[in-house]
């Protein structure tokens, strides 16, 4: 198949600041990364727990996606990422199958990667993410 | 540390009966195991991604905490589970630093794990739960 494991886990956060600390005591590792996304309006942090990583959304605009996000639902569980050896096929394939998408074709996301997102209304609730890392073979 | 990987994300369906395809479909592999834990009030649906497991978690009551979730948030991401060496010692160390337990000791989880959750006020509204294989060495 072409999903290998979970990429990230999103989790919207009001403040990296606090967040930061409080993970690195949590998972008892450090955070290695720090980076804005500036079409998304968001600053992240990253952690890595095995396979998966934790990516902390920090909005930088109370109008962005994490902004409106946390206004509305607080500070929790945003998106899970799964991540895909062939980011087109693995959209072009969940959409024939009736999953509506909020990016067509990939773009480019945090750390490097080509990124795709299915709408939460065709996943049972849950904001997904398909991505792949085109820099590894 | 003792936090070895994501043990499971766990995520709140209304029906196993329509979600165990679509995730079979999204993900590209069979759902291997489908259990009830009582005690929780919950059916549950595993599905294996790399190290990770996803697990569906469809309400036998609409009074239980799965349940009474959907009812006020919909479906959607529930909790993240962390993988752990030593469930007791990583309860203890969390609540030595401030994080409040929903269970302050180990109890009986779903796959024959040891389990224990930490409160979302305390997690930045995240509910976080350890576990621990003990059949595993």
């Amino acid at each position: 198949m072409s999903i290998t494991h979970i990429e990230h886990i999103g989790i919207a956060v009001s403040s990296l600041e606090e967040t930061i600390p409080f993970y690195e005591q949590l998972l008892g590792t450090k955070c290695y990364n720090v980076e804005e996304v500036k079409d998304q309006k968001v600053k992240t942090a990253f952690f890595m727990v095995g396979q998966t990583k934790i990516e902390l959304l920090e909005p930088t605009d109370p109008e962005g996606p994490i902004g409106k996000f946390i206004a509305s639902k607080g500070e929790g569980m945003h998106h899970i990422a799964f991540a895909t050896t062939g980011i087109e096929d693995e959209l072009q394939r969940v959409e024939a199958n009736g999953v509506r998408l909020i990016d067509k074709s990939p773009r480019p996301g945090a750390e490097g990667l080509s990124i795709g997102f299915l709408h939460p209304k065709s996943t049972h609730g849950v904001l997904t993410e398909f991505c792949q890392d085109k820099n590894k073979k």
